[in-house]
């Protein structure tokens, strides 16, 4: 009876064993971005957008790798990547951002550093070339986490911030996706920005970009061993009421800690905010011991997939693992690591 | 040899149930609330002032126990509780609210309902009589999570939310304290605000009410087994660039599900924003299986000081456990349930 236990026993302790998986070797670097999720597809797209995009991936994916291959911090390498992406109209944050009801670009960003759990966070914006310049800039140079409105443009001005007028952000095709939002919504629509530029032949063949969530986002682990992440955005078409989502909410949108993980996030950004998405998967990581992928997918695929919203997440631990998730037909994003070549993807089918 | 190893896990297993004891019976109802925490002690307190803070806690505990007895829900618990300490000037929200460092009293609050996650929640708004009311306006009547500024206010006014002119939330003492933290800072003292009344003997005898932090929260779980949480604040004495704290962060300030529990924290609210630390106590509770207490001490006394970060924190389960855990000598605090007494406490000392 007690043999028979026994046998029993060490019958698990075998069966365990044998389904134990030696981990991959500990990445000296890593990093991996995201331009964001959402409706995107092959059929939908054609093949200059595309490639533009993929361009556009790969550049501000080798502009962080390159700073964390030197020995570069992953703050450094975040900075370096998001600012690339909020210059370029491709996606939705800094140049590029999409417009409120009002017919403004209100900017929001986020950083954190894994560890120290420093953050700094600015929301609604509308003349600070760089949102996640300034985000770093509260983190560093402020008692604060979190700065709003006309008080972080104050602040942005005194810490000499690179101001532009509001006008540098205007896009016509975001202009244009915001015109019908507010048609289909019954609302009025604003009179066109002061300083935009008249609208060009080409401009107005600009797809819309619709059902996009073009949120930008980079994690990175760097060679001191240290794990961050930062997200910045315009946030959503036609957004009303000084609407903030989950971008400059730590914990939601941008979350990193040395003890777990480090994440960006994009999608419906009140989602995210109750389900704490970034925090969530690396609660999963650190309390569950999940492995990044599946804790990325619970949350995500699961979670967020049950509450009706959309959207997805990159993520990447201390060792230098990483992951992605999301639940719509495409994510802009890319990875690379010093065990890994870039890689540079779009849609769902692709790996 | 054998023989051994089964006796050992034998008493391995017999010491495990020798400490196990059988959990408490499940409240019907329970109710906890805070009205903030910081360096509050006897010797600097004299008796009337503590009588009305006993009071008013009293007071705000009853008018949340009503509504739970007669069977309402723990969002209109939560409300009715915080809408009586927002009124009070004793405490950091509402009327009563500090001062930024430009002499505006900028509110925040926020609301979620552990049944479903949803959450509202505002930053920055002036004139909105009761910011808890109108948190709720933004989980019950839009599309977001949170609004800001005059964005929020435009949604207050399209919601007939009751509006007060800005000087409505001026008070002597807090305008006192003000002038004393600007001269520490040495910062510029802003002109009196228009339409505040003139100082009376009696309110520039009040007490300044110095490094405390008295946003005012309160958790509750209703008959129909929900729990809910929710907080209101002015934010920090001299806060400046539109900074907004823990109170309107959903996962930091006030967090709510019925898979764990729900919190509402008071503190330095930078801390609690990178620990993310309502998630994070409801996150220890849901994954790592802690007793409530153990969670809230884990995130508060240990996590938070060592970060450096000051406050505390109410937790409630949906089995009716409340605790509460600050790292102050004091918290203004109270809790009721269909199995307990109400019970009103202020320093440390007190159980």
């Amino acid at each position: 009876m007690i043999r028979r236990a026994v046998l029993a026993l060490a019958a698990v302790v075998l069966s365990a064993c044998a389904s134990f998986k030696p981990p991959e070797p500990r990445a000296e670097w890593a990093i991996a971005l995201h331009g964001g999720a959402g409706v995107i597809e092959r059929a939908d797209m054609d093949p200059q957008t595309e490639a533009a995009y993929r361009a556009a991936l790969a550049n501000a994916l080798e502009a962080g790798s390159k700073v964390l291959r030197q020995g570069g911090t992953s703050l450094d390498a975040i900075e370096a990547a998001v600012r690339l992406m909020e210059d370029d109209p491709l996606f939705n944050a800094g140049r590029g951002a999409v417009f409120t009801a009002e017919g403004r670009n209100e900017l929001d960003a986020s950083i954190m550093d894994g560890a120290t759990l420093k953050a700094g966070s600015v929301a609604g914006v509308t003349t600070v070339h760089h949102p996640i310049t300034l985000a770093r800039a509260v983190m560093d140079r402020s008692r604060h986490v979190m700065l709003t409105g006309p008080g972080a443009e104050r602040f942005a001005a005194e810490q000499g911030q690179e101001l532009v007028p509001p006008s540098f952000f205007f896009t016509e095709r975001r202009w244009k996706a915001l015109e019908k939002e507010l048609a289909r919504l019954g609302l009025p629509i604003p009179k066109r920005p002061q300083g935009a530029p008249a609208p060009s032949a080409e401009s107005l063949r600009a797809p819309l970009d619709e059902r996009k969530f073009g949120t930008v986002g980079v994690v990175a682990l760097d060679r001191h061993g240290n794990v961050a992440a930062g997200t910045s955005t315009g946030g959503t078409t036609a957004k009303r009421w000084g609407r903030v989502g989950d971008a400059p909410i730590i914990g939601a949108g941008t979350y990193a800690s040395n003890r777990s993980c480090a994440v960006s996030a994009t999608g419906t950004g009140e989602f995210f905010i109750r389900l704490t998405v970034a925090r969530e998967i690396c609660a999963l990581v650190e309390y569950e011991r999940m492995p990044l992928q599946r804790a990325a997918d619970e949350v995500i695929q699961k979670r967020l997939t049950e509450l009706g919203g959309d959207g997805g997440a990159i993520a990447l631990t201390p060792s230098g693992d990483i992951a992605w998730s999301f639940n719509t037909s495409g994510m802009y994003r890319a990875s690379a690591s010093s065990r890994r070549a870039p890689e540079v993807a779009i849609f769902k089918d692709e790996k």
